[in-house]
């Protein structure tokens, strides 16, 4: 009775990767809850939206072009970038006031940031998403992601490619049809740097991939694994903070999306069709989340010891379709913290069917 | 022509508070939102709810409990608590298997935590918030924090006092009544862990106190001040994640709440009622954020010097009452990324009225 149990008992949990801690508060998720409730999307749509800006042949944002009648993927330059290709060398400026001068110089650090926003369609329709299509569908999408990176890699002013997915609405998406971004950019972000940075701490210490060691643990435990195929196993991480995150880890190390052999892009397609169809039936909505692929970044170093390829899964939802996780309070000013254990969610991913909702009750 | 310009060029900040990096794409404020829009909560409501169970006299959650006729301020322990003052101490499994143990033990890294959670009601009145408060009613929300401070950090098994308010639905508050929540732990949280390290360094480098620094470079360049009294200063601060964000810093260096004398009491009331006061004039709505107070651990170490008292705003609104900036996509997988500089939003709250908008129009 006195045994400390993490489904019962407070504890933190320590994140390898990004070198931070989560607070895991098993019994919380019993407290009702009284706040905001989201809105379900349930309304049927149409595979062509005459009035959507990504659809085949429709006029896009801003009015002057059209898109293509494109068949699997179609990028294009995103209409409002973060990053651009040229803007003036940034220089600091020196305060006026020589007493603070060197202070302000220290403390009010910038540097100028290039680089190029991309949109991807992942399919001409407007009402699939990747837990509905096909795995054949899903194929051109990496191929496609693969491309992008090596074509946007090799630009003198980019020395990594961010590629991600918002979907929902409650992830700041504005348009339901099936779409991600990739940002590159001539700086490698904070996020990929602290993983690079454990990935490299733990190869000094071991000689061994931290992911590759991770996933190996993981495969022998099983308590957290959702689903695995030849190639990757996907996971809901020990430290995970979204209350159903899940990682996708390869089990032979390769460093980025152009590493990948045929087999492997199957496998990758295969193991994302499953884990977003899990997370449809998980609450019998199209789940939200944000996806994010971190590889090697495309400075021309050698990354293959310190980067290995994985996906991020990061969705809101917590209770149903309409309850999501809020980090806000204590989560901002102290540290992450979640409201069941990583194991519980990895059960309840782990048991849910791999046929979507929508095609079973039709 | 060819000057790099922070209002129209990209870049990256530094925050050397956290130590990470920031992505800021002024001229990205220019393009449409289509996506989510929230809820406004618009609804005039009277001072005493008799559903609401934090008012005077009325049911708690639960249904046991009756809150008493308080005057100012009431506090009582958080029905849902987060962490608990008592459980059994843990102690890390060891791995079944022999050969994936000692990376088990590296890489699945708990730590057991105690503490205490409390709920705070600013005041009796349902209807009001600190941007409508009196600055005399202010005044025994502060005392009250510094009550709870000492009281929570003198328990054998606290290290750590977090203070914070969840303020609007879309801040995950279920309940309108001005309230706030106090988070008491045997273990340092991430973000203050992160602030005592970079306030430790930087006195090993300059034995100054970073954040008194940073006042003194505000105070002079004055862009990105929002208003002043003797004891503080409220800034956008240089670094800013959040469209509004602000940083309320301490003009004498200050270690933590039980160090501020009367006069500074009465100052961190003053601009905290006139913070607060323009952020709901922004746009003439109820302005959601998440606050809180960072000051020294509760842990019996001097902590005079690598701790510098200060309040964080954090606000979700971007360009109206509705629209808030997702912090989504590139954001978890890359870095924080904002549309505006923090110079903008500086200029925006500093030019705002500090009476409240509500009172105007009557
Ligand atoms: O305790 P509350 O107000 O019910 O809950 C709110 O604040 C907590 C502390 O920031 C968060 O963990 C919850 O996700 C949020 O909904
Ligand atoms: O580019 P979008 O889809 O319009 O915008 C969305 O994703 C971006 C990248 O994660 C975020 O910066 C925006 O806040 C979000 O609304």
């Amino acid at each position: 009775a006195d045994e400390f149990d993490f489904t019962e008992h407070v504890h933190r949990r320590w994140n390898p990767l990004t070198e931070s801690w989560v607070l895991c508060s098993p019994h919380r998720a019993k407290r009702p809850w009284l706040g905001q409730q989201e809105n379900q999307a349930t309304e049927e749509m149409p595979e062509h939206v005459s009035d959507c800006y990504l659809c085949p042949r429709n006029v896009r944002a801003g009015g002057k072009i059209v898109n293509p009648d494109y068949k699997t993927t179609f990028v294009f330059d995103n209409d409002f970038p973060a990053v651009l290709p040229s803007q003036p060398t940034y220089k600091p400026a020196v305060s006026a006031d020589p007493e603070t001068a060197a202070l302000a110089s220290e403390l009010l650090q910038a540097r100028g940031v290039r680089g190029a926003c991309k949109v991807m369609c992942f399919t001409p329709q407007h009402n699939r998403t990747m837990a509905e299509m096909d795995t054949d569908a899903i194929l051109p999408v990496i191929e496609e992601w693969t491309r992008q990176y090596l074509e946007l890699g090799a630009l003198e002013y980019v020395n990594y490619v961010q590629i991600f997915e918002n979907k929902g609405a409650v992830m700041g998406c504005s348009n339901p049809h099936p779409h991600g971004q990739i940002w590159s950019m001539s700086d490698i972000p904070d996020e990929p740097t602290k993983e690079i940075r454990a990935l490299t701490n733990h190869r000094a210490k071991h000689n061994t991939c931290l992911l590759c060691d991770y996933a190996k643990v993981e495969l022998t435990d099983r308590t957290r694994l959702v689903v695995e195929n030849a190639s990757f196993l996907a996971v809901v991480p020990f430290w995970a903070t979204w209350p159903f995150e899940t990682l996708i880890l390869s089990k032979r190390h390769v460093a980025a999306l152009p590493d990948l052999d045929a087999a492997q892009k199957s496998d990758l397609a295969d193991i994302m069709r499953r884990v977003t169809c899990k997370y449809d039936n998980l609450f019998e909505t199209s789940f939200p989340y944000s996806m994010g692929i971190h590889g090697a970044p495309t400075d021309g170093k050698d990354h293959g010891g310190d980067c290995c390829l994985h996906l991020h899964f990061y969705p809101p939802l917590l209770r149903s379709a309409t309850v999501k996780k809020f980090l806000v309070g204590f989560e901002m000013m102290g540290e992450s913290q979640r409201d069941l254990t990583s194991e519980q969610a990895a059960a309840r991913l782990r048991a849910l069917p791999e046929v979507h909702y929508k095609t079973k009750t039709q």
